[in-house]
C-alpha cells in the first residue's frame, strides 16, 4: 500500500512526462499550467481508490491525470479577464497573464482535449464517458457561479468542485471493474468536505452565507459521512482515511 | 443514395434534437451556436463518406454531429475579442456579442465536450480517438494563426482547416469498419480546396501571397487530386464527386 506522498510522486512524475500535442509555443503554455504544482488531490485520490481495491497504480495512472488535466483545463479557463479575472495562480502569474489571453484560451482548449487523449487510452470508452459527465457537469457549475444565477450554493459546488472529485473515484472504479456499492457517497461528500473547507480557509462561499462556525460543523458532518461511506467498503482504506483526515484540517 | 441536401436535413434535424446538457442559460448559448446555419460540410460529408462505404446514415450521424459541434466549438473560442474578436457571424451577432465573453468561453467548452459524449457513444474509442487527435491538429493551427507564427500557409491550413476535414472522412471510415485506402488523400484535398476557395472568396490568405490567379490553379488541382482519390476507391462515390464540384465553385 503506497502513502499519499507516493502516490502524489507517481502524479508528478506522469504529468513531467506527457507529451502534449502542437506548435512549440502552445505546448509551452500548456506545460507552464501544469507545473504550477497544486496539491494534486484528484488524482491521488483516484490512484488510492485504485490500490483499496487491488489495482496497480500504473494502470489507474492515465485516468488519474486525465482528472488533473481537466481540473487545469478549467483554472486556466476560470482565471481568464472575462471570467474570474486572476493575475495570479500558486504565486505565478496565471497563464492568461504569463503569455496573453488567446493562448490562454486555446491552451485550456487544449488541456481538455488531452485530458480526452488519456481516458482514451483504455480499451473501452467507459473512462472517458464518465469524464465527458463530470466535465459537463463542472462546466455548468461555473457558468451559475460566472452569472450569479445559482439557487443554492451546495448545488453549485456539488456541480462545480463535486463532480470532478465523484469522477476521480469513478474512473478509478471503471478502471479496475469494481462494483461501484458505496463509492459514489464517498466522491460526493469528499468533494463537499473539500469545498467546506475551501471557504473556511479563503473565508468567503459558505462562510459568507452561514458563518465558520456552521461550515466547520458542515465540514466536519461530510468527513464522517465520507468515513461511513468507506467504512462499508470490503477494501484497504487506511489511505484513503488518511486523505479524508488531512482535507479536513487542511491549512492552505 | 441520399442527394446532398437530403444528407443536410439528416444533418440538421439530429442537431435540433440534440439536448445539451447543463443549465438553462449556457444551453441557450450552446442552441445559438449550433443553430446559426452554415453549410454543415463536415458532416455531411461524414455520411456521404458513410452512404459510398454502404453504411446507414443514421449509424454514421452521432460521429458527423460530433464533427460539427468541434468546428462550432472552434468557431465560438476564435471569434472571442482576445483572438479574432468578430462580433458577427452568419449574419448574426456572435455568441460572444450575443450573450458576453465569459459565457462565449463556457459555451466553448460544453460544445467541445458535447461533440465528445457524441464520439464516446460508440462502442469502441475508435471515433473519439480519431476526433480528439483532429481537434487538436486544429488548435495547434488556431494557435499559429493567432500568434502568426506559421512558417508556411499551406502547413498551417493543414492542421486548422484540413484535420477537421480528414476526420469527417476519418470518423466515416472507423463507423463503418472500411478500411482507408485513397480515402485520407481525398479527405486532405478536399480541405485543401475547401481552404483555398474560402480564401479567393475573402480575397485573404493564399489571394495575398501568391495572387488570384495561382490560388485559382491551386483550387482546381486539390479538385482533380480528390477526385483521382475517389476514383480509385471501390465504392458508389457520385454524391461525394458532387460535393467536390460544389466546393470547387461554391461563390458563398
Amino acid at each position: 500500500m503506497r502513502s499519499v506522498d507516493e502516490l502524489r510522486e507517481l502524479v508528478e512524475g506522469a504529468l513531467a512526462e506527457l507529451t502534449p500535442a502542437g506548435p512549440p509555443g502552445l505546448v509551452e503554455a500548456v506545460r507552464y499550467a501544469l507545473d504550477g504544482g497544486g496539491k494534486r488531490i484528484r488524482p491521488v485520490l483516484c490512484l488510492a481508490v485504485g490500490e483499496a481495491t487491488g489495482a496497480d497504480p500504473e494502470e489507474v495512472l492515465p485516468a488519474a491525470c486525465a482528472v488533473e488535466l481537466v481540473h487545469t483545463f478549467s483554472l486556466v479557463h476560470d482565471d481568464l479577464p472575462a471570467l474570474d479575472d486572476d493575475d495570479t495562480r500558486r504565486g505565478r502569474p496565471s497563464t492568461w497573464a504569463q503569455f496573453d489571453e488567446s493562448v490562454a484560451v486555446l491552451a485550456g482548449d487544449a488541456l481538455l482535449v488531452e485530458a480526452f487523449r488519456l481516458a482514451l487510452s483504455y480499451a473501452t470508452p467507459a473512462v472517458a464517458r464518465e469524464l465527458a459527465d463530470a466535465t459537463l457537469g463542472m462546466i455548468g457549475g461555473q457558468y451559475l457561479d460566472v452569472t450569479a444565477s445559482a439557487d443554492d450554493l451546495v448545488a453549485l459546488n456539488r456541480l462545480k468542485t463535486g463532480r470532478l472529485f465523484e469522477a476521480s473515484v469513478a474512473v478509478a472504479l471503471e478502471v479496475c471493474g469494481s462494483e461501484p456499492r458505496t463509492w459514489p457517497a464517498f466522491g460526493r461528500e469528499l468533494g463537499a468536505l473539500f469545498q467546506f473547507v475551501d471557504d473556511l480557509l479563503d473565508g468567503d462561499g459558505h462562510v459568507l452565507v452561514h458563518g465558520e462556525e456552521e461550515t466547520r460543523r458542515q465540514a466536519d458532518e461530510a468527513a464522517e459521512r465520507a468515513l461511513a461511506a468507506l467504512a462499508e467498503l470490503n477494501a484497504d482504506t487506511s489511505v484513503l482515511r488518511g486523505i479524508v483526515e488531512s482535507l479536513a484540517t487542511r491549512t492552505a
